[in-house]
């Protein structure tokens, strides 16, 4: 199912445009920035910061066309709602409300509507947000895929806090939030009929609460990025891209399950570009490591979480990783889709 | 192109569901209110009307999944830029950002994505809006049409403002803003290879201008609605509806060009239910509504702003029509879809 490497021009779009690799960040240099520039969509944020009669607002979207619809340890209603609310959390923003767009494929049961739309309920009070506005259209059989969702949402940043790819500095630590690579395997293993010593299931999660820990003890959080479609390796380049710094990660840091690890091995998977909808990373001032790692371990989501690289002044937009032999080897972006429809 | 009425119940979803009629209320009463239920949903506006820390917001969303992309007088680019403005202003909200979530199908033209972007920056431009945030998603051939476009927006809606069917009272007069139907009869025609004596071109256009010029001169507006999927007819129905009042109309009021109403009767389509993309209609007390009228024939989308009715204390939920020869009929909701993936 691993794609072939695309590089270069397409007059097509192809499945890899969506997928969060070089073509998704050629597609967005090359025709959104340009057509809709703004000093907001160039902070290349996961939202847009702005104020509001001195209210500082977040706001983002995204579309969800996840296949399949279940899977173990979500579904595209769950996902729908906290991959928005972790946009908004990464933004260091409060999330509070959420819109959603159903684009329903004729001949969907209702009793699947029903199903996720109940999903949907449960994540929202999960995460203490409210889908607010929503809007349903429907396309002939054959021009959809039974159900696909798009979630706006808007948060509220505390007045002064500005967490974005711009904050980041020379010498912070970079803390991953726990294990990688979860919900990527889970959706191929239920897609490739396929189990690995075990169901493995999505890390699928709301990630607001570790996030709001970190802010309130006033840690040196400069930078939040959760880890979806491209996974940590697009994370870090896209960082080390605006912020023009360089990063090194260290293999033996990164938490892999075992059966994950297993997964990826089998099917060809780099963990690095396997997608999760649970996990971030912080760019945290040096001393206050130690704090924020206690802090990240009071929550679900975060009790995984441990230090796995650094930023340094060298080559601005360059990622690096030591291996376990002491080698070191560039992460780059990806040319082509690891994973399509993942989310 | 006319779908059979399908009243009832139905296991599968059919096009209807999207249509604005009867199926979509349906499928919003019995699944997303019961999964959502919170009192923003339940006021069955446009948008979300809310405050956070004083200031008071709106918030909407719609998919765009129209038949052809390009029709004469706009295209999907623009008309998504335009129909969730427009469902802001109709809170009364000024539109300040919009979101873009892009659902691409494997195989689109490049060429016509570029398109799509200029047109919606124009579209922006135009609107005085900024897209401040998005996000891409390609799906596999055949599990797509082309492309299909969300967006959301928040506006700012005046302290003390409120703009909603609550506010509608007994004695309210009903202006409509210009002729009906373009919008829904330029699709057809263009889907079907026809021609009317002459190009009929979309009516899509941005509402906040007219709306600010009635709300800037304190005109008593007490609640707008733009006539977008289902016409004229759905959207006097839901008013009378969430508010419990009788619109009464007079058909000789409503403004109809002579090609759409030729378009209509060889269509076999009914006008009151045709779509709008840069129509809406305002409840004004009654003894503003010269100054009201005057205020709309300043702005190009309001030129043609005539009154078409009232709201009586009758029976509640109930909308009927006076026709030209003084009998009267109930303009009911639609059951079925009468123009499919029109906007």
């Amino acid at each position: 199912m691993k794609c072939p490497v695309v590089p270069g021009r397409h007059p097509e779009i192809l499945l890899a445009h969506g997928g969060g690799g070089k073509l998704t960040q050629q597609l967005i240099e090359e025709i959104f920035i340009p057509a809709f520039s703004n000093p907001l969509l160039e902070k290349r944020h996961d939202g847009a910061v702005f104020d509001v009669n001195g209210t500082t607002l977040a706001f983002t979207t995204d579309s969800y066309v996840v296949h399949p619809l279940f899977f173990p340890g979500g579904d595209i209603g769950s996902l729908s709602v906290y991959g928005t609310v972790n946009d908004l959390a990464m933004c260091g923003a409060r999330p509070l409300y959420l819109s959603a767009g159903f684009i329903i494929e004729e001949g969907l049961a209702v009793e699947t509507l029903k199903q996720v739309a109940e999903s949907m309920r449960l994540a929202a009070e999960k995460a203490s947000v409210q889908l607010v506005t929503g809007d349903t259209k429907v396309v002939d059989r054959g021009k959809g895929d039974g159900i696909f969702i798009n979630t706006a949402g808007v948060g509220v940043v505390e007045r002064g806090l500005d967490i974005a790819p711009a904050g980041v500095r020379t010498g912070d630590k970079i803390i991953l939030s726990g294990d990688l690579g979860r919900h990527g395997v889970a959706i191929m293993a239920v897609r490739e009929g396929l189990s690995f010593g075990g169901v493995i299931e999505s890390d699928s999660a709301p990630l607001w609460e570790p996030v709001e820990g970190l802010l309130k003890r006033k840690i040196g959080v400069h930078c939040l990025r959760d880890l979806t479609r491209g996974g940590l390796a697009s994370a870090l380049n896209e960082i080390a891209g605006a912020r023009g710094v360089e990063i090194r990660i260290h293999e033996e840091a990164i938490p892999l399950h075992e059966n994950v690890r297993g997964a990826c091995e089998i099917l060809g998977l780099d963990p690095l570009y396997v997608a999760n909808e649970g996990r971030f990373i912080a760019f945290v001032s040096s001393g206050d490591v130690r704090e924020a790692l206690s802090c990240l371990g009071l929550f679900e989501s975060g009790a995984g979480a441990t230090v796995i690289g650094e930023v340094c002044g060298g080559t601005p937009g360059l990622v690096t990783m030591k291996n376990t032999i002491g080698t070191h080897r560039v992460i780059d972006r990806l040319d082509g889709e690891q994973l399509p429809r993942i989310c």
